[in-house]
């Protein structure tokens, strides 16, 4: 058995590249009483960890420079030495990016076995999907007949907004960055529109024919000028819920854009950021909606998946150049 | 007796001008059954009055060029051809540029004789003691011993605003434009310190200095560089009430500033929009509640008032360059 370890080796200055990581071997560990071994099975890439290269205080700590990355993940059980977890199960929560390591359990949940596959837990039934559900219906709180509108609709946490969005009866529109992603966006996942923002000459206008009677939502992942003009289209009393700023994780010092207060005040407009943590209290109640949600068909997740541990950098960084439709995964 | 109006000429392009009035003599109108003939007594000048003068769609309609101007006065009853209305009471609401004029009380409200000063019925118990009021409890939800950031703090809003601040118990740290208006802030009005943008090298240490624990509620009137100082300041889950935005209101085009996007996520911030007129089925419960400060001497407005009919238009200019201490008003 042999294991490896993908270590954080310094912090970028903008964009990051596959010199920010080191594969590296590591022996396999040995378990104490009390704990197990795991394995890593999936392990989910998201925009957030670009934050946590930062040295600075957010809602997360760091990364340590010379420690492991860590993430979302779903491990196999493969030793234990606690009664309360048995070889062969799966548990899923935040993990180091390690092939084989030790836990007591702490912060992981047990995956219940044959009811969804085991990479939903980092999608509709993990953090993307609570991330979404507690956005769009805490913050966006959605009306039938209003409009939706989704940034990074394409992205995993934006395409659970937008199925949810459906499912409460609004019209739908999605952006995204690429023709192959609106269609995927129009024809499989059923939203009323979808715009192209790279192709777009005039975003503003373009959302505006989407939108002939306004938006009423903006669910927000993105920032920068996707967002302004969104913004620029919202109705009075629109609810912005500010989830992601993809476009500006790799700037170097926050980018300059309009200055909307005189929108939000003659809007009455509500930008909110929240982060799923804030809603812990929540979350099994929201996957129970969730998974039913699923298991009706109304809402399902694509999956972009990376196949070899190795590969997690790359999964991770072609984030930024918009590779992935949906949930990107790596599968170990 | 005489009549005279104060027209709106043109629209002004930018920081308006005397040239966008003109004083004109009218003849003085005679009335008709179920009317009555008002003279003005008060009349309040208001930064967003400037919104007005622009032709765009809002939450209310632009002034008319070519017509009288328009805003929040008192006015006294000097013929009355209605039962309900007696001659030598006072009225308020919004009232035209002119020195008589007839109405037929519609949108009009009694000044109840002998309980507050008339100019009152412009500020503490007008719509700027409720814009104070809705915008701080209904936004920025304060509670004790939180810290609350109020720009423009020395403007009639911001003024009343932190004194409600501290009826609930919060720290209030006030922003204001001159040596002045601050050592007024502190010494009459209790604040607990204030800062003089305008002498200041570096904002965001000064209220990093003077809110050790960090900003909790940021009641916005002037929006711009003075802003984005606050919410670099700002705690996780800061309540931003969005007033004001004075600092861009003589833009013809949104300026530029720092995307916060980021921060808003990081932090959870709230920023919310709102107009006072969007909490009108509360104005009485607000009324009651202002008197009650009021009368205890909990909450006092200072009033900047310059006499004269016809110097309206250059009391509304001295609103941009920061001439009033509370409350500009004009005595007719």
């Amino acid at each position: 058995m042999e294991n490896k370890s993908i270590i954080f080796t310094k912090r970028p200055n903008g964009i990051p590249t596959s010199k920010n990581f080191l594969l590296q071997n590591e022996t396999v560990p040995s378990i104490l009483d009390g704990e197990i071994l795991l394995e890593l099975v999936y392990v989910s890439v998201d925009p957030y960890l670009r934050g946590r290269m930062n040295d600075v205080k957010s809602y997360i700590p760091s990364f340590e420079v010379g420690k492991a990355m860590m993430s979302g993940a779903v491990a196999k059980i493969i030793k234990s030495k606690n009664d309360n977890f048995s070889v062969g199960s799966h548990l899923y929560g935040m993990l180091d990016w390690k092939l084989i390591q030790v836990s007591d359990g702490t912060g992981l949940f047990p995956v219940p076995e044959g009811i969804a596959p085991l990479s939903s837990y980092l999608g509709v039934l993990g953090v993307t999907g609570l991330t979404a559900y507690f956005g769009l219906l805490e913050i966006g709180q959605p009306k039938e007949n209003e409009t939706l509108v989704v940034s990074g609709a394409a992205g995993a946490v934006g395409l659970t907004v937008s199925q949810i969005g459906k499912i409460k009866g609004c019209r739908v529109i999605g952006i995204a960055g690429s023709d192959k992603k609106i269609e995927n966006l129009k024809k499989k996942f059923g939203l009323d529109d979808a715009i192209n923002y790279k192709k777009s000459k005039n975003l503003i206008k373009e959302i505006k024919e989407s939108c002939p009677n306004g938006v009423d939502i903006y669910f927000d992942n993105v920032g920068g000028e996707v967002s302004d003009a969104v913004i620029f289209n919202t109705n009075n009393f629109c609810r912005i819920a500010v989830c992601g700023a993809i476009s500006q994780y790799n700037d170097t010092k926050l980018s300059d854009g309009p200055r909307i207060n005189p929108l939000v005040i003659s809007k009455r407009l509500k930008m909110q950021g929240f982060i799923v943590f804030d809603y812990a209290n929540k979350y099994l109640e929201a996957q129970i909606q969730l998974g039913k949600w699923m298991k009706e068909g109304k809402i399902s997740l694509e999956e972009t998946v990376i196949e070899g541990f190795e590969n997690l950098p790359n999964a991770f960084l072609g984030l930024f150049e918009g590779k992935n439709m949906g949930k990107m995964i790596v599968k170990v």
